[in-house]
């Protein structure tokens, strides 16, 4: 079944298919053959065995938030990552409460437009494209609104690859008395968010993230205590994470058809996810394919957007070069025929693109991209990868 | 890997793999080895090569609507097919307008339960457990109530097996100038269901039906006049079908992350869908499992449910045995042991039980089906299958 070998690299990584490139974006993203392979049968979602693995996925992916006091539980939702802050802010955010947004990137503005759907009252802090949302300006909004009972924060924003801080975060917000929402689609899995050092009431991520499953439902952290006060609050009968929970402890259950092949997948994703040594091993390593990658992408001239101390393990955004020979769906394809798929940029400013750390790859496969993107400039006659003058410009506010 | 072929079969359809037990339940259901195959690789979302894939994809559902004048379009919808009911009410009904909610069951009773999320006017005809709404009554309601706007009819409601009269539906709805939208999640695809000769406005069914695909999304195919009318309308931003839709048009891309594996092993069950035959080929084929195992399942002593003629070719309900020897879980377990998943009934009158006519199997597999409830009988001391006569009185309520 054309599993070839990953000749160069460590040996514990094979490469996908031959013809199949690595998926250098932020989910779906390269599994290992072995998640895949657990698709390969059908189950019957109301059998013993289906409600087995369901208590499991919610029994491990529960071990990664450091409860310990068993107060938290787990609900996994149907649909993508966006169905789940949408479940998870329609029932957790009262009718009557008010979310403060803190936005840096597309994923925080979807936060406030699916606000504006539910016609829920929300203030909105923008940061614009990647300048972090910091503690001092969560707590003076805070401070300044009493109105206020949540604030969402994006733990890493995926449009700009930014890791922002939620612990000063979550510090603000609860000398506050108010409480926090995560949306931690992309790092969870990857990146610490234990309960014991950065409090929230829920958080959200999906199966095609950092625990390298394949994309087809996501699933909601939360408090038992949010959970319970959920009951009758959510706009939308699918999206309704209390009757999800309710009727999950119940019966075992999914309220609704479960993707079974997706969940026997991710189920096989999670064990890899603990044999490989957790979140801190799985962080390692992607800290490493970023560092290599990073290193070897500015040795050919390219810019980060972000200074170093922003650098998320998941996904780097880069400059597009100055050089007018520089076309980015050019490049792409260049890096497609090269077995990579890369990421367009997603910043309103400058033009950029992204390349991405997580699945299942290792700094050796980050080397060849390196070295396809080396070849790739190549082809197009661009000798200076590097940007020009407005995106240095644009970078240094960062500093500022 | 282990694809045993069916030795006893017409030779077309594997059997599942060893201990691998066959699923008579309508969706998750038994699907080809080689449908579950096309999951073993991951594709980039944004990719060229999806969004081809996802065209493809929608193109193939439109050829089976009978739409020649181009009236129609489809949008798939990342979640389960209870998902795509929400999405469909949401978006089309308009927040004034009202729906008549046509329930004989479950998933009637759970679109009405959609509207009060929603919070939009509805009222209800409730049929009980499976009595079918008749198209006079329909036209009854609605001279009785100008206020109605919208009527929702559930094609085949699954948790009797009845196949409602949804042209007798459509006409009273039509004649009297509303419009009708279709849960046809379990007939779509094996049923027909062609728009020149049943009118409709949108209608919802999910991959892991009758095209024998695997579950994680659904699909909404609706008149290109009413996806544009629905904008702003919806109370969902993940379940906005205009905005889905509108963002499909304008790239190519699902707005959210798609079930990519989902999608290619959708894709394979398409292409073997028409290979097949189409519709006519499908749902000749699923009468055929009907017809054998019913007239197997009565020569044991077991009655029906529904007369003939209500009798859907998705799932039958069979009314448990009398007899006290008789335990449903003990019958589930020693079916599930001889390679058979059956599913408990969901009448609130008598007890029940459901045996799916759907998914890759054939006559041949329904035979052994009824030798193994035969044996499992054996098993139980049940020598006689025959209900009690409380379900059979129910029963008569149909004929009158
Ligand atoms: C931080 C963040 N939030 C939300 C989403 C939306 O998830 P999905 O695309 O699965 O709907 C993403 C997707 O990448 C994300 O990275
Ligand atoms: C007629 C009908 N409507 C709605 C649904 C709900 O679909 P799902 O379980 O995928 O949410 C089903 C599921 O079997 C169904 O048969």
């Amino acid at each position: 079944m054309g599993a070839e070998k990953n000749v160069t690299g460590a040996g514990i990584f094979e490469a996908p298919a031959l013809g199949e490139p690595y998926l250098l974006t932020p989910g779906p993203l390269t599994t290992a053959y072995s998640v895949k392979q657990a698709m390969l049968r059908d189950w019957g979602s109301w059998d013993g065995d289906f409600r087995a693995m369901t208590a499991d996925l919610r029994r491990r992916l529960l071990a990664l938030t450091g409860d310990t006091k068993g107060e938290y539980d787990c609900v996994p939702m149907q649909g993508s990552g966006s169905f789940c802050v949408e479940a998870m802010l329609g029932s957790f955010v009262p009718k009557d409460g008010k979310l403060l947004v803190l936005a840096n990137g597309a994923y925080g503005l979807r936060a406030a437009q699916t606000m504006q759907y539910l016609g829920r009252a929300y203030t909105l802090i923008d940061k614009g494209d990647y300048l972090p949302p910091r503690g001092d300006e969560v707590a003076a909004a805070l401070d300044a609104d009493p109105a206020i009972t949540h604030v969402i924060a994006i733990h890493c924003e995926t449009s700009s690859g930014i890791l922002n801080p939620v612990l000063e975060i979550a510090n603000a917000v609860y000398s506050r008395g108010r409480k926090l929402l995560v949306d931690s689609m992309s790092a969870f899995g990857a990146v610490a968010l234990d309960v014991n050092d950065i409090p929230y009431e829920a958080m959200v991520s999906s199966a095609n993230k950092c625990i390298e499953g394949v994309p087809g439902f996501g699933f909601v952290i939360a408090k038992k205590r949010e959970l319970e006060a959920a009951k009758g609050n959510c706009h939308s009968l699918s999206l309704d994470v209390y009757a999800q929970w309710a009727a999950m402890e119940k019966t075992g259950q999914w309220r609704f058809t479960p993707p079974t092949h997706v969940v026997a997948a991710f189920i096989e994703a999670l064990k890899m996810h603990e044999a490989e040594g957790g979140v801190p091993a799985r962080g390692a390593r992607y800290e490493k394919n970023r560092d290599v990658m990073v290193a070897g992408m500015r040795g050919l001239g390219f810019e980060t957007l972000l200074a170093e101390n922003w650098l998320s393990p998941i996904i780097v955004t880069f400059f597009c070069p100055a050089d007018e020979k520089f076309v980015f769906n050019r490049f792409y394809d260049l890096m497609k025929e090269k077995g990579f798929i890369i990421y367009p940029g997603k910043l309103t400013v400058v033009d950029s693109f992204r390349i991405g750390c997580i699945g299942r790859m290792d700094e050796h496969v980050m080397r060849r991209v390196v070295e396809a993107a080396r070849q790739s400039l190549a082809e197009m006659g661009v000798t200076d990868a590097a940007p020009p003058n407005a995106a240095l410009e644009e970078r240094a506010k960062l500093a500022a």
